[in-house]
């Protein structure tokens, strides 16, 4: 990403922030300063105005560094959270901006974040925080080429990290070990690290959020791993069911189902369609087929610089500051089997990172999708 | 953990409710929730009065697996956020809470979240919220001796994953691979997971918050590595620096004065003795040999469910929602060595887990240190 992309990004921004009448943002999310500067390290911010200034402000140490990677027009070096507050203060003044509103990542500022920035020795009187979240999600949610490749990428560390942690599945072996064996082999292919891995087995598999624990495997157990690494700042998403030995005619049946409503749902996934048409395909499917009751959580949501972001279905979108989805555009990314079928003793899922394009979709992920394991 | 633990932690609850005026709390933060309930799962709250009672809300799928590790006397499965902002109200009802003070994760909610779990359907006018993080703090600041074996069990983990990390530092490989392996033997050390891994090598060394990338690691590289793994919910932290192949003289200065303070505050740690002090100590050492403007934030913090917890030095407390630390009291745990000196080409970090006991401190992570490896 050179230049020119920031340019952009920069330029769109600077629309948005126009529309939504913001005269400034000031932002310490590290996906949303990554995606308008190209860095996003810890423990720092970026004021953005209206005119397209930007100013950064990074640990003292590491001014140098980022000046490697992040586009600006200042940068800062602070010690410490009183030094960040004056900061950010300096950047106020300098820009003059002393008045109007100022867009906050609501979705993210804890209340002790929120404090310190809206401190009186930070933010001027004037000037007003609201919420830019659904600001930033326009912005972030229809990819260039380069975050495709990107995500690409990360879809393809997905795949090695889930055939190293399917070859992992033997009886006798924990839930933390598989996962231990799909994390080295997505950093291997790649990946700078990962989100939260999720493996769990037999009953563990019915359970929403199935983080791995010391569970070993025993014979005839389904295994559920959902995988999310993150290759140049960019994610993927990745989760398959499968079983160790034998399965059930029943567990064979659910997976079917699963498997069908999620696959007839990528199918209809095109420039135009709506979120809330595929998951009515996704769920209805899953509905008919007597599994009304055993969902959790949408079944469907945004891929980016973050594994789940932008769009979320109209319900949960509201819950976490999004706003309800527009109608899908070519080059947004979206996870299709967020949510598996839960059924008690056990659950199955099945789940793809999904390309939107201009006349249909293009499918990232691409390990076998089947239940039993060929040795 | 048996029922006894938790029915102790509970009442101590209850007291520090009584001490703070508060007529319940309001959970969603999974440490705090593990911490009073013995589950901490996602996406789940719990609701806890001042005279003991105990509700939990989790999504509709995880009600049975709750019910294998929570301690509580009423628990609802929910299908979504506005079901989880039902099952709220309804306990508010059924507790008799229609006002008084709400204890509220200032320091972990969102603005979101803060917007969803007191949304008019869900808390009763009368209710006022209130940041119940020091009070939080306060419950878990000292562990009992349970705890104190499972910090161990995961300093071990740690100890585990340094070695690894360490055997794999070598011409060629990249920083991401490092990790790798320490993680991989962390989970197979018995880690159900860990905190976010920091490889740094070369120049990189020098910044905050060494992240791993795809750097290859060159000869005469310092590679630094802080590992934070979590053993049945409870974690340990621990950091090295090693050089591959021949440091510097400079380097190899630097490091005796970094390990120098770091064991100098470590052998002045014992209850009693305040945080300040010892960070004065571990702070003023560094000073004194012309490091002062080579730091970036806290040198000491607690250890415990989270890697990084109360007590926490004063300055950073207050803007994390903590109150400034009392004096040290017996089987508090703390990390000594947070933050390295950072000169700018490379940096140097030591990082320990030390529990202070009646009459002096335990060092729970035990990996050698030194600079050079030994091959």
């Amino acid at each position: 990403m050179d230049r020119t992309t920031f340019k952009k990004r920069l330029d769109r921004c600077c629309s948005l922030m126009k529309d939504a009448g913001l005269d400034a943002l000031l932002l310490t999310k590290p996906a949303n300063m990554f995606y308008l500067t190209g860095d996003g390290r810890l423990c720092a911010f970026a004021i953005i105005t209206r005119g397209g200034r930007v100013a950064l402000g990074v640990p003292r140490t590491d001014v140098e560094d980022a000046g490697w990677f992040a586009h600006f027009d200042h940068i800062a070096g602070f010690d410490d959270e009183v030094g960040m507050i004056h900061a950010i203060a300096h950047y106020f003044k300098e820009f003059g901006v002393t008045q109007g509103s100022l867009g906050l990542e609501y979705s993210f500022l804890t209340q002790s974040m929120m404090t310190m920035l809206t401190h009186p020795h930070a933010k001027p009187d004037g000037v007003t925080p609201t919420d830019c979240t659904p600001l930033m999600s326009a912005l972030r949610i229809v990819k260039d080429d380069c975050e495709i490749d990107l995500i690409r990428h990360a879809a393809k560390a997905a795949d090695a990290g889930m055939a190293a942690a399917v070859k992992a599945v033997k009886p006798g072996v924990t839930e933390s070990a598989v996962a231990a064996e799909a994390e080295r082999a997505m950093r291997l292919e790649g990946a700078d690290g990962f989100w939260k891995t999720y493996v769990s087995a037999g009953e563990r598999t019915g359970i929403a959020h199935g983080l791995p624990t010391q569970r070993k495997i025993t014979p005839g157990d389904l295994v559920m791993i959902d995988l999310h690494p993150v290759v140049n700042a960019y994610s993927a998403d990745l989760c398959r069911t499968v079983c160790e030995g034998s399965s059930s005619v029943e567990q064979e049946k659910a997976y079917e189902v699963y498997l069908d409503a999620q696959q007839a749902t990528i199918e209809k996934i095109k420039a135009g369609v709506t979120v809330k048409d595929i998951e009515e395909t996704f769920r209805g499917m899953l509905n008919m087929a007597g599994h009304g009751e055993h969902l959790f959580g949408p079944l469907i949501h945004g891929v980016g610089i973050e594994f789940e972001e932008a769009p979320l279905p109209a319900g949960h979108a509201f819950f976490h500051g999004e706003k309800a989805p527009e109608a899908l555009k070519e080059n947004t990314v979206i996870a299709v089997g967020n949510c598996g079928l839960y059924l008690g003793p056990w659950g199955v899922r099945v789940e793809d990172t999904v390309v939107v394009t201009r006349d249909g979709h293009m499918v990232l992920t691409n390990f076998p999708r089947q239940l039993l394991l060929e040795l």
